[in-house]
């Protein structure tokens, strides 16, 4: 059992991936998220690229981690310069980040066809700048880029890369396979013989993949089991190409199928949430099928199969799916989850009865099958269980709502929204403008119950996001929207769905602004909650 | 250099996956596909279990194929009866079908949980099943479920259930990672020890695996290498929970990582496109970061990586795209170099000079300030490339445009657009219904231009995908808003941004069309191909 250390590089090279795209913001909870799942360093970015990735690491210095350190990613000076006035090295040595890691060339290859270094510069390129950070009081891990390419055409050589950054103080050297092409076995091979080159100078070694070959899980693996204690990868398989390494996968394999060290089990239990939450917030449709964590990674169909893990769980499943936060999916029936919803309630101040908590997962199961999808949508989720347990209060009554966006021929877009609500007996006729049509139904339904909820003053939406469910489908299809919302202190999703995405918008609007007027809510927004959230 | 037989069981054990469907004449062109790309044996199914595999057995016996040979599906005969009076395995000899792969149990935590047989009559049960079959002049396969789990229990039990099948004559004998509980060590060790202890037998070893751990493919691959010359998968990792293994990696990791001979080179370069067929007939969106063969395996982003690939390949690429039929993609985005565009614009043959290709790239940098993102448009991409190039062929010219959604006081929800646009001097007004606002300006704007574009005809929208940039400024900000469209061959993205996401929506749409819509795309789709989507 060694211990492992976990290296997320998410926010830097998983962001390579196609489409992937994260606001400073996004990225500061992505980091949180990390944390509390246990990982020991991540990897925020290149300080040095932009004033995004510069306002990041300004927001990061500013935070808490429980367990995490923060790194910081740049590469070794440019050839023929001191290593002291690289201004790439110098922003990395003013950042706060208590560790940098650095990439440099291994590969004989890309150092004539595309940096054009000489062999001996870049060896001084390495073990300076090294050094340089070393000095500076960082902690320095250091990437061999195209290291098993490098080592495969001129093992010497590569070795002696990997020596120099080493020697000159890295805590950590990690050969990296950045084109992918390798298998296991020849990694195992390389990984094997760096440890024993290397064991004399204590560096650790670590191990950096990507899932071209689609073997990304395996080759990591590989390497551990050579000797590598410091494994690189990124949530959910993010990445350019194929992706890299993915850590969900990775974690359990090392630390439930060989035994090795890497994060609490209680840590592990939210790998399944965790990594959702990520899909959810890039956007992307989470991969059903996905090892452990996917929506199927434990669903039996078949009378055989369902009857044999009824009788012993150990017949048709590999693992107990609790042990990474996900749960057996029954294709006939049974309610797992009670538990879940009980808990769920109870936070929430709800009281919530067995036969409401059966009534309560029943109407999920239905919803979910409609295409709802709760775990992001922790607003809309409350709403239903004080449906099921009487302690819901309806903001309004609807009788209609219209939406008019016309681009007229001047070209300006114009939007107006109406509706017609009925409250404590009243009739309402409001119509809002807005820049788009959720804002300008959220006008309209404001300018009837400000008066009586002051307190929706203080909150209002900071995310909408669509996504068709049944894509073949196109337009016709059945869309869902995501919204989420603020007072300040508490942020909170709604969710609606329906073939039409006003409608469905209009549904994730309602249920936004009924969580927030709920009882209790408009007085309450208590202090402690809003430390809870600041470093959640 | 081994020869490695190919086994697919796409259409058995792949549609066990989540939502997988297909009729009997679909099933047929799946076998004449892999057949086309090399595989030697296709396991077809159960031939027993029901009319519509009886239809396909029924189909598939009046096929001639090239290369592959069919395999029928079946299991030992039943507990305490003779295997000639089983009608099982009479439905099995009656088939067609040369070979018959029957399945059967060799872990002992089933014997007693599950089938509650002992284990004399188990090792009685495989040995009269095979050699019944073997008997009425059948090829025989025999899949031991289970049989790592097995192994790790009770290796000599395990060792004894194959080796009741290899005395019966089977032709192989295939392990099965059932659960897919292994990792690729364990998996090496036990083939070896089985190939080693059924040498005397001279029987075939072969393998069955599933991704439940990520590592599927690595563990076939660890198999071959112990002494494995059957590999058992599917296409595109099809299968129930997390897939089976995915012979779409298999095969190119054997052939071209570690030189084993699997198919032709030129019926790998088929795989690509074989790979994509099955995911269009499944109705299943391809997966763009697949290694090998989607559409991102080879995509380079970055000044740097794209200087390099030019300058050789083999600095960035882990192999030649062309071997696998797929293609390198230089990914657009503020990053790109003018070799970049230019290559670009040579794929979609356009003209495109110095500098107009500088123009190109001010205009992605300015707009992509402004929150487009060309990478996922490529549709988009090309309109902004004819346009400078004065390749541009406008559809209509706008006067203007509304959307009305309303949600009536009887609840139910009506959408209606109206244009007004111009075309050839002409100027048309048209409204449209529809499920949601692009629904209804799509059918608006189909109602005028369908006539002198009948190609529109073939082309509809296949996904539609909305986030907000800033995600700070709620519905204020900024809403990017990605279409794809499809016309059956090809499939193109098109983008919008706007404050309004129905305004954002309006642009992606009118991109999507005119793309559809420039010289010499109307005219291309060849008629065998409209063939092709007819019957599919």
């Amino acid at each position: 059992m060694t211990a492992i250390q976990l290296y997320d590089t998410t926010l830097r090279d998983g962001m390579q991936g196609e489409g992937m795209s994260l606001s400073a913001e996004e990225k500061l909870r992505v980091a949180h998220r990390l944390d509390a799942l246990g990982v020991e360093l991540i990897e925020a970015g290149f300080p040095s690229s932009n004033p995004k990735e510069l306002e990041l690491f300004e927001l990061l210095s500013r935070e808490t981690f429980a367990h995490a350190q923060i790194a910081a990613f740049g590469m070794t000076r440019r050839r023929d310069a001191r290593a002291e006035d690289d201004a790439a090295l110098r922003v990395l040595v003013d950042s706060f980040a208590p560790v940098c890691t650095i990439v440099g060339k291994t590969w004989s290859l890309h150092l004539e066809k595309v940096v054009k270094v000489d062999r001996d510069e870049n060896l001084r390129m390495i073990e300076e700048s090294v050094a340089f950070l070393v000095a500076e009081g960082k902690r320095v891990v250091y990437d061999a880029e195209h290291c098993f390419d490098g080592w495969h055409a001129d093992r010497d050589y590569a070795l002696r890369c990997l020596r120099a950054a080493a020697e000159a103080g890295a805590e950590t050297v990690v050969p990296c396979d950045t084109n992918g092409a390798h298998l296991p076995g020849q990694i195992a091979t390389a990984v094997a013989d760096i440890t024993a080159h290397l064991a004399d100078t204590g560096v650790r070694i670590g191990i950096h993949c990507h899932d071209d070959a689609g073997v990304g899980v395996a080759n990591s693996l590989a390497a551990v089991e050579a000797g590598a204690t410091h494994v690189q990868g990124t949530m959910n398989g993010y990445g350019e190409r194929c992706g890299n390494a993915n850590l969900v996968s990775i974690v359990p394999n090392l630390q439930l199928k060989l035994g090795h060290d890497c994060i609490a089990p209680a840590q592990l239990a939210t790998l399944t949430e965790t990594a959702h939450y990520l899909d959810e917030l890039l956007n992307r449709t989470p991969n059903a099928d996905q090892p452990y964590i996917g929506k199927n990674a434990f669903a039996h169909k078949g009378g055989m199969h369902v009857a044999g893990v009824m009788a012993d769980a150990t017949t048709f499943e590999h693992m107990d799916p609790a042990l990474v936060g996900n749960r057996r999916e029954l294709l006939i029936s049974e309610l797992s989850g009670k538990g879940t919803v009980a808990a769920r309630a109870e936070e929430a101040g709800i009281a919530l009865d067995d036969a409401a908590a059966r009534r309560v997962i029943e109407r999920v199961k239905e919803l979910e099958h409609r295409g709802y999808h709760y775990e992001a949508a922790d607003g809309s989720f409350e709403l239903l269980l004080r449906k099921e347990s009487g302690e819901y209060e309806q903001l309004f009554t609807l009788e209609s709502w219209r939406v008019i966006v016309e681009q007229r021929a001047d070209g300006k877009v114009e939007t107006e929204a109406t509706i017609k609500i009925w409250v404590d007996g009243e009739r309402y006729v409001r119509t809002g403008e807005g820049n788009g049509p959720v804002h300008a139904l959220d006008n309209a339904l404001r300018a009837v119950l400000s008066d009586t909820h002051p307190h929706l003053d203080d909150t209002g939406l900071v995310n909408f996001k669509v996504r068709i469910l049944d894509e073949t489908k196109g337009t016709e299809a059945v869309t869902r929207v995501l919204l989420d919302a603020s007072d300040g202190h508490d942020v909170w999703g709604s969710i609606g769905v329906s073939e039409n995405v006003i409608a469905a918008s209009w549904d994730a609007l309602v249920d936004s602004l009924e969580y927030a007027t709920q009882a209790g809510r408009e007085t309450a927004a208590p202090a402690d909650a809003a430390t809870e959230r600041a470093s959640s």
